[in-house]
């Protein structure tokens, strides 16, 4: 193995961690966050200075106009032959604007879709990649490192933005599981004839069908608070979700159970349903039926 | 016309304008309701005597145990050539029994879907009737006394059990359709630019496709609350609504529509979602993601 | 009343019938359509010649790159104080543009959300706008030539924008009605007890909860052909069902059922389910069930 | 560990490796099946004649009818103290009135959810039991027998039909994961970005959030045929699903992800779809939009 070096922005919950990873793997890191505490470097400009020509440099801020910015500040800073890494959580539409804004300048643009969350410093990152050819194996040693060990969980997925894509449909088809199974879990806990949903799930855990990670997460939640009462039923959504349907939506392609995962999010949110307050009006006035007022 | 007798079981919401509005129409209504307030005579056994053979009586209680008990104890007291209606929101498969029981006494009997809600005594009442074209027959003075002026509002939809089946998916269809305005006008009031969506709502009710009954209450129930402030987004639902899905389930006939409305209905209910503590604790376990706790 | 004129771009199925409605009212109308046989004059630039200015002009071609062409050649046409209406299907979003487009010459810009299909001539066409209330108010005579007689069926919804938005709305809850009507029908035509599910649906037209246009049209159809069996289940959507999803995402509203309305006409135009394959797939994965073959 | 003796009913697709299983840890197994070619005795009365008391006998045959009457015949044929485990797909609801109807003969019942499929004869069955404790405990030795070895996949889950409803449920969860990958996968298919959605899949093996037993099954499947393309988008459903749904309308929980995905497998198997023909007529007779006919 070839030991790289790789400039990192962003070191939040998910930087962090991936710049210790690498580290680990025998790389130099130069990181730099907004948090002195956290960064390697005073800015930009200096983490550019550190790095030997051509320089590669993942960028791992909240998508958007966080994203823009640093991209548009790395198209001042680097020069032909360098390459930048979007690793965050961006619209796959936005790769194509960020690969033609670098490109114009000679430098290379990679987009990463990367799952993992907390468990990935220890378990390795998955990685979903977008890019040419000889962008994306220039920063082979530095997948290497970040992936887990074996021969899955890393994919050149294809040209500049099937990175994210790839990234964004594998979120929405997480919404959907997750809903699969939080609505069993539901329906199970409401039958008196059941002693204990947290050991049907825990039973699940091997020969069945529905086996996965995330059950195994499932049980590891409800062996912290069998019946989550210590949560409220709220949940965020992330984007991904939102552009999964959106994509679809493009393409004419019905996702009727990952839409509906990402409706009861939103509902979750809603202190009082409006729709359910028109529904109400609406049988008060044919039916005469009682309303509940909200004093 | 011919002036009939009839026997009213039940003089609720209902079955109290009912009476009323046969009467208008000239036929003799002997009521029975457990209420002395209300009620013509202090027994069903008083209500049978005072009606002359061939006799016909109307149910109109609750579906479930409350209309079982009345045919039951109808069965005791009513002759061969009698003719029993059940007109109200019973299960179509209730219906066949009903049917079998009293026909081995030689008793008619007919099922009746009404629909009409509080509107009823001065619209006339919307019906759907099945059973034996003998047993219609003889009801014919007393559906036309109920039905709407004008051609529509009554059918003989078939055999027995036909009249509730077709008032049950009336009412699934009905769930849907104040879902899909619920559904707008939540969309609207997010809205800044739209000013009014209260006289969006009021415009509509002329020269639009979806102009309809139900719109024209939506802006009744606007007028009286513009922002519906007063309510709470709390729903119940009926029985027909559940029917409906689990006859289309028999049927294997999709209703992704008219269910995604059932099910708003019983979300709406839930002061917290037990399945969105799940997605929850699920986001948390694997993204380190924030929750709230109920406390 | 005082007579208007008025330009009119795009003489299709709608601009057509506009143009022969607002004739009957007594304006002027000089229609323009690349179609010389309905075409009154040989050129945009004609039609303005032939207008006096103030001149006011409606667009009524399909939404996007048509629209859009057109507004372009009509900001080098027209004169400050001049004013233009955009009658098509024009996604609201791009409303704003062509109102700082024109507004940037002095020319005004109103949008307009029209129904009211076939029926529109004789009916009168259900009309939403949007814009300033200068410009909105010039347009009056149009307005009331257009919308049908009564009360209802014209709004000033707002801002730019408003109309387009109120619009889109309204097509996003027809799907959901169409939805609702469409489900109750398959279901009651599975069931052997019903005898005619038209003479059902032609019942529903009084007394009922569930009364509204629509069905009357859908007894329409069934009186054509009681059983739909010339037609294929094939439907079409025209992007304002898209857009209200899209819109709805954007606020965080949950819209279960008209999103299902859009996903079953996505599947409709599907000859085999891509989603469906990889469901046989793994159920023969995991439990050897039998799959049919595409051969 | 102690070896025992027990009568296997069914020797089909599971029952036929179930008895392999069994045996393989040094149990009897007398199997009986109406097939001669893969039965060990001739009549149930010579399976049970086989046995020495207290009896263990495993039903291992179609829900509903099937495992009605060899309920009945057993009921018939074995002596008090025995016991009676229903391993098929029952439904809950038939559980309570096994148990009675055996019960009242003294004849022990456990009800026993099974997964597994194909694969459970070297991976193990998953087992979901339901039943009184001490009837449990004795069968505890065919329990360990058939389940994964390790910690999991195997609950005593309550009461007499806590087995076939945490079973019913994990099939619901099935239904729900087995979509959210479809759907992923359709959209994926369609991107022109992304080069091998089968690679993609591959890489979600590990590291990714949505690794599981199914999508291990879906990069066989997709190994097999890229594209899918020897398959027909049609899916069966197999009484669970639909039950899972029925059990939620009885409690009032919603489910949209597992009902939307028990909904497709409805639309995969209609030819055409009546409720779309419907869309369509009347798209067509408010907008003169044009409609496909059959022919």
């Amino acid at each position: 193995m070839t030991a790289m070096q790789l400039g990192l922005i962003g070191l939040g919950k998910m930087g962090g961690n991936m710049r210790e990873r690498i580290r680990r793997a025998g790389h130099t890191v130069i990181g730099y966050d907004r948090n002195p505490d956290v960064s390697d470097v005073g800015s930009l400009a200096e983490l550019v200075e550190g790095l030997d020509a051509p320089r590669t440099v993942w960028v791992m801020v909240p998508a958007g106009g966080a994203t823009q910015s640093v991209v548009d500040e790395l198209g001042g800073l680097l020069s032909p032959g360098d390459t930048v890494v979007d690793g965050g959580n961006s619209r796959w539409t936005d790769d194509e604007k960020h690969a033609a804004e670098l490109g114009a300048k000679g430098i290379g643009f990679v987009d990463a879709g990367v799952s993992g969350g907390v468990w990935g410093l220890e378990n390795g990152y998955a990685l979903m990649v977008g890019g040419d050819k000889a962008h994306v194996e220039r920063l082979q040693p530095i997948f290497e490192a970040l992936k887990p060990e074996g021969p899955y969980g890393y994919v050149h997925a294809g040209k500049v933005g099937a990175g994210h894509f790839s990234k964004m449909v594998h979120n929405g088809i997480e919404y959907a599981m997750m809903q699969a199974y939080a609505e069993g879990w539901e329906l199970l806990e409401k039958v008196e004839s059941v002693d204990s949903v947290r050991e049907v799930f825990r039973s699940w855990q091997d020969g069945t069908v529905i086996r996965s990670w995330l059950l195994d997460l499932a049980v590891n939640a409800l062996d912290d608070d069998e019946h989550l009462e210590k949560l409220r039923g709220y949940a965020e959504d992330s984007g991904e979700g939102r552009w999964t349907v959106e994509a679809a939506i493009d393409h004419a392609v019905p996702l009727p159970a990952i839409t509906a995962s990402l409706f009861t999010r939103f509902a979750s949110r809603q202190d009082d349903s409006p729709q359910m307050k028109m529904i109400a009006a609406l049988r008060n006035q044919f039916g005469g039926h009682a309303v509940e007022s909200t004093k």
